[in-house]
């Protein structure tokens, strides 16, 4: 099973994931979590290119770079997982379309020929999107030191969330939106109700 | 116009494109060279962990790799010399088709897919293909230091040849095949000699 964590930046992914692990823990459930771009060696060399140098990337470059690290990270640790472990991704497809795509300008198309390619037949079982107005979330990280895509302008940042709205459109199955403004606590019973229904597991026993 | 320089390792194509600029400059044409991977910071940075680094990278990701190099590499260096000057590059689309083609068996349709986003509608105008068996080559090259990919198999090696081969094959108006077993004289003079034919320049005045 794939459950993969999207949203703009700020959403409180990071800190849901936790919480859901912390569930899956209790439930005495298997599960491995994966951060994008990163998890193997070459990733991570390539994580540190695309947010911590202070390089002048062409949007193409980065999205193949993007691409890169994720084809990398499917062979040696995600493809092995399957079909024994819950699979957490924090960050997988959607950001793509969603930053490169609608943020950059990269046509869609040309995101979806790259992600057929990498991602091949892998299947992704649900996607939580966690979305919230980008006033709000800038607001509650105004503290935290930015990367070099963190950085970009609101407007960028705003292109990005209603690109992942309009992914969570196109997939009503996969993506299920949840409103970021919520307490840790209510989001985290939203996630783990709906976890727990398509997992099949009976909370009563 | 657009002039690559194709060929297994240690084929010669390093004196013969230092030949080729002599040649420009005796008849001062405006010329630029490029080299792949390479040729901005980012691809420099890509340069360094696809051919330094000893990481074990997958097929795939070397692939992506080496197209996001060229990405920036086509936006910010080749587009604004087109129409301007000669443009030589040492390797390009070719060597993907055959390294990761032929080499590490990637589909060549997935390559080409990947080489159309990338390289768009840039024509190169011709392209010299260096060729000689590999164990020739190997002797002749025996005591130079070797990178990642330098340091793969013979089979590996004499697989990209024939991908090299094929790739003429298939571009025969594009692909100039030269015989690499030639001293390094001759081998200038059947390059400069088809270049002349090609843009045009009269060698008598």
């Amino acid at each position: 099973m794939i459950i993969t964590f999207e949203g703009i930046e700020g959403c409180g992914k990071s800190t849901q994931i936790e919480k859901f692990k912390e569930s899956l823990k209790k439930l005495k459930l298997d599960y491995v979590t994966f951060r994008e771009p990163g998890g193997t060696e070459l990733s991570e060399e390539i994580r540190e290119i695309l947010l911590n140098k202070d390089l002048d990337i062409s949007p193409l470059s980065e999205l193949l770079l993007f691409e890169s690290a994720r084809a990398e990270l499917i062979t040696k640790k995600i493809l092995p997982e399957i079909g024994k472990k819950i699979i957490i991704i924090d960050r997988f497809i959607d950001s793509t379309t969603a930053y490169q795509g609608y943020g950059r300008g990269i046509p869609i198309e040309i995101i979806s020929k790259l992600n057929e390619i990498v991602v091949g037949d892998i299947k992704i079982d649900r996607t939580y999107l966690l979305d919230a107005p980008i006033e709000i979330l800038e607001k509650r990280n105004s503290h935290k030191k930015k990367d070099r895509i963190e950085r970009e302008s609101f407007d960028f940042h705003n292109r990005i969330r209603m690109g992942f709205l309009k992914i969570a459109q196109k997939n009503i199955d996969r993506v299920l939106i949840i409103d970021a403004t919520k307490s840790v606590e209510e989001i985290q019973k939203i996630i783990l109700e709906d976890f727990l229904k398509i997992y099949g597991y009976s909370t009563t026993g």
